[in-house]
């Protein structure tokens, strides 16, 4: 008999899932397009036979203790989705209560997809040792996890870790959130493009990326020319780790992480984030903090992560 | 047989300290002045003796169950007061190790005076149903304790807590912690003393403190005239309460709290720290959080917080 748990990861593209045993074995995984999924009854009915088809493919006596899911918008507390703006699915989405249906007999947890590779990082990454450490994630937008003391915060009423909405410009670019200036609208994929594409318009001089618009600007494009030495594109990832950095230091003056956990999309770019990133982190840090504080790149494989984070999670509920 | 334990809190200018039986209930308080000591060891011995007097000028079967010490730089893991600033004892010094030789059989216990304010308010003040919590204290400088599902955050290694220290400014005011900008420098006595200097500095026209030197200037001075409706100490309280405001809305976007106190001399000025504070932390807010976190004073007794706080660190280390 094999004990396992269910780790769900559902992002604005993908939804990817895997049967996880001990140690954070993944023994399977696979994936589906979210997006063909309109609203979340249909979803859930599709991913629950996928996930059957997965147990049944295994071949194995499996006992399947829980299920773990990371979401965008995920409130621990309440198990629900709440107007996650990458998700179609509009409004507060009651996800566990619904999805218990299909598993009446084991828990079901959820939580934001920050939190979840916060807690993949302490079970079975970089964090295993750590009581104190911060997750950063550098996608569409800026996700982040505090642990202190071993646990996460969650705060009041399970908001807590919203950083990408700390204002860091007066009057700054306009944020999804609707106030200007937020850190996520220039630390972020979307936040880099937008740097990029100001320094376009800014400085002068030829750049390989000058005909290519805004909407089909990538930030994958701005790293390959970065890595290339394109002048422009490495001004990006230095004015992004700069402001990175300094929100950093603030982080580190309130709570004294051992380590903060760059991951996400901008982060497996390495140096080019990581070195401004550290310099400005070192540069506005108290004191009594500086050479401190570890800057570091998950230590989990790429293509799991996200779902060993959603299996930690229940895993770590359940204490197996 | 009555429980009770010792509070102490040692300040720059005054070190406090008094017997605290179970409830709270201060069964005596005494105070002196700590700059008389210049050496960590004269100041214990004295400090030893005025509690025995104390316990014995009583007159009742007391049972003291452990020692509690508020002190600024103190670290709670280490039991040491590191480089504090306001006190005359240089360097790292071991408080707690030299103190348990007049305390063999009991613990005792010390941290920081914001951390011990923030007890203080859980054990016995107005935080006690609270889970999730801030404690910022405005005096000399601005000390600051975050309270998370119930306990206090610590850190890697004891230094959490250093909020005063986060830039607000770039290359704006120095810092004794030799950083520029810090919160601070703008949100604390100091900072207001400062702020209303350069008001008179840069604006026309007459005021009442026009002809005090920044040396005698004292914040009750600026307190006094913005009671009395100056526009200029109004301005400056304005200014005080924009700053802390906006930087409490990044606290809040971190960790989510219930409620925020504003301790010390400062926050003692009530609405004219309040209301500019409150308005700016609402605005600045994340809009999720708006109208739901609360802006409070202490409901402890103001001559009695900080021994009670140092009093309620030990009964909650011993749980009495």
């Amino acid at each position: 008999m094999i004990k396992a748990a269910i780790g769900i990861d559902i992002g604005g593209t993908l939804t990817k899932f895997g049967v996880v045993g001990e140690q954070g074995l993944c023994l399977r995984t696979h994936f589906f397009n979210t997006s063909l999924y309109r609203d979340v009854d249909t979803f859930q009915k599709h991913l629950y036979e996928e996930i059957q088809i997965m147990i049944h493919s295994l071949n194995k006596d499996i006992n399947i203790r829980g299920v773990g899911v990371g979401a965008p918008n995920g409130n621990y507390f309440r198990g629900t989705i709440e107007h996650a703006p990458n998700l179609q699915w509009r409004g507060i989405i009651p996800f566990v209560k619904k999805f218990r249906k299909y598993f009446p007999d084991i828990p079901v947890v959820l939580t934001n997809d920050a939190k979840a590779a916060a807690i993949g990082e302490m079970v079975y990454g970089g964090a295993k040792k750590m009581r104190n450490f911060v997750v950063i994630t550098l996608g569409t937008g800026l996700g982040n996890a505090f642990v202190v003391d071993g646990r996460l915060i969650y705060g009041h009423d399970g908001r807590a870790g919203e950083l990408g909405h700390v204002n860091v410009r007066q009057n700054g670019r306009l944020c999804r959130c609707g106030n200007r200036g937020c850190l996520e609208t220039y630390v972020s994929s979307t936040g880099i493009k937008r740097t990029f594409s100001n320094l376009l318009r800014t400085k002068s001089g030829k750049n390989n990326l000058s005909n290519i618009s805004f909407e089909e600007l990538t930030s994958e494009m701005i790293y390959d020319e970065a890595r290339n030495g394109d002048t422009l594109a490495l001004e990006a990832f230095s004015i992004t780790g700069k402001m990175l950095g300094m929100k950093l230091s603030e982080v580190v003056a309130i709570m004294n992480p051992e380590a903060i956990f760059l991951l996400g999309g901008l982060a497996r770019t390495g140096k080019l984030i990581f070195e401004p990133t550290l310099g400005s982190l070192e540069k506005n840090l108290f004191p009594i903090f500086r050479g401190k504080v570890k800057l570091l790149p998950s230590k989990l494989k790429e293509k799991n992560a996200a779902i060993l984070g959603a299996a930690a999670l229940i895993q770590k509920h359940l204490n197996i």
